[in-house]
């Protein structure tokens, strides 16, 4: 993504600088470009600081060699030992560029684990795939395609059903299951389904600890309880065309958190990138299960939550504290590091 | 996809026919428009004729009705009862075109079956999924996934594993399995991990059957005895990007057929839209999958190859019987038709 840089000016400059700093919450490595003729120290400084505060990996690129001669370009080569220099007149300094940006990226990224890490090699998960009026025709969704995948690559196997077979698979695997992972629309029923002996969790609950984190989720659901009449709640959803997360968010979470605490609580809804600014207003924020964006973004959400002190849970974990099963649902992730006190 | 019309005149505009004629093959549901006050029965008897030999419901669409008196509308409308008549200037006739488009496609459209149809409900399908460097990342590929929900859609369970999992995969389910699928790369170790009492086949001879007809390509296997130095093969893959099938088509396929047969045959190698029009001087088209393209595309290809009296086959029929398991491969399939007689 070319923003249109840090140091523009006026109204409609301050602007772009605005929307510059909001990508940054979305980006997973970043590209500094300064032209060799004309770099301030200052911008390159309140940059770095930037993208040291949203935690991404970031190269220094200086432009526009060819305007420089040699001893200049002795001078900045010292002064930027890390840096990649390149000319649009010089093609292969083009070429060197592209070369050093794959060798950093591909360093900078950390794939993070999604369930099957979790699980014996050779193991048996159940994955119940509901499927309703909204899934689209022909297909599952990502966050399903993603566990299969991840299971195939650890050599887990995956007994792929709806939940109205659900009873027939486990019988027809002698109940010799290591985990059952759910459709969370389908938790509650899943739950009296799946004898106590074995793991239960949701697809939610997977993604949020692969994008976001399980012990800040958690931490999160202690704010319920505190909730009244006066709070302000903030439902974020980061994509806006899933009409499946759509009446999770706007339908299902109201009624229950309302049903649970006997209130009428305050919602406000916030779609796609619109994440606002002035959190300290809210006492609890909401995420969805952020199946169709990245990591970062959802890193760089909870950070501005922590920095701001405001709870944070996403509805993967609530459906769960939500329907009594919040311990049952944690306790495969349990083992692997402490995630706070349990709160269901 | 707007095409320049079947009408175009000069070199330029003969081209231009060509390509829309080109783009039937691949059409789905044709929208035919007219223009109120410029109908030429002739270009309308030439394009119905099009639509016919391929096999193409279509609707007739009369635009620009504001330009017409209301007597000439009247002899209009009578003309063309089963018309829609719309006009830029009144947008209720739009939103009443799309409902109509809507309304007639959706009575076209006959979804082909996958494979749960074969299958009994509450079935087990074992599906054999090699994880191999070509696998897009963290991704299954589309025809697997398909295969998925389709097996879900009618309650029938899918147990997705390696070929390096799939004998303890079957030992779980105590051998009590309805089907074992496998991609086509698999097939001979799978074949033989899995007892004869299991039916087995692969995901190219369910998409076989979906997007083409087995008996076609069953038949097509035929011709392949009498192939020598101086028969010409051609191999047609619908996609231009999927490296697997690229590899099958490129290599495996040629190698395992000139060791078969013990000689060197000759291929030649089309990809994307580009069928050629001079199949007459072909003894073999062998095409891909078509997992990226619709059923009306191999339904267009197989009517032409018919029509010239051309044995026509594809990977999965193909690979099967290289393999020496057509048989068997077919046997889940033979049970609903006649597929003509056992080639293997």
């Amino acid at each position: 993504i070319d923003t249109a840089g840090m140091d523009d000016e006026g109204d409609l400059g301050k602007l772009r600088v605005e929307r510059s700093k909001k990508m940054l919450m979305r980006t997973d490595f970043a590209l500094y470009v300064m032209d060799a003729e004309d770099i301030s120290s200052e911008d390159e400084k309140s940059a770095e600081l930037l993208f040291k505060r949203f935690h991404i990996p970031f190269m220094k690129i200086i432009n526009k060699m060819d305007l420089l001669d040699q001893e200049k370009t002795e001078n900045l080569k010292k002064r930027y030992p890390d840096a990649v220099f390149v000319s649009e007149k010089d093609f292969s300094s083009i070429l060197r560029l592209k070369d050093e940006i794959v060798k950093r990226i591909s360093k900078n990224m950390e794939e993070p684990p999604l369930v099957a890490d979790l699980l014996p090699y050779g193991g048996t998960v159940v994955m119940v795939v509901p499927i309703d009026s909204e899934a689209p025709k022909g297909r599952i969704i990502l966050p399903q395609v993603q566990c299969i995948r991840d299971c195939l690559d650890h050599g887990v196997k995956s007994y792929v059903v709806r939940d109205t077979e659900l009873e027939k698979a486990l019988s027809d695997l002698d109940y010799k299951v290591d985990l059952v992972i759910t459709d969370s629309q389908a938790f509650k029923s899943v739950n009296e389904m799946v004898p106590p002996s074995i793991r239960l969790t949701s697809f939610s609950m997977i993604f949020a600890r692969n994008k976001g984190d399980l012990a800040v989720f958690n931490e999160g659901l202690k704010a319920i309880e505190n909730l009244d009449e006066n709070s302000k709640i903030l439902i974020a959803e980061s994509c806006t065309h899933n009409f499946s997360c759509e009446d999770i968010g706007r339908v299902k979470i109201p009624r229950l958190l309302n049903e649970r605490l006997g209130k009428n609580l305050n919602y406000e809804f916030k779609m796609g990138h619109d994440f606002p600014e002035n959190h300290e207003e809210y006492d609890l924020i909401i995420h969805c299960g952020a199946c169709m964006t990245n990591r970062k973004t959802m890193q760089s959400r909870m950070r501005i939550c922590s920095e701001c002190g405001i709870p944070m849970t996403n509805y993967g974990v609530l459906l769960a504290y939500l329907n009594g099963i919040s311990e049952r649902a944690m306790a495969i992730f349990r083992e692997e590091a402490d995630l706070g006190e349990e709160t269901a």
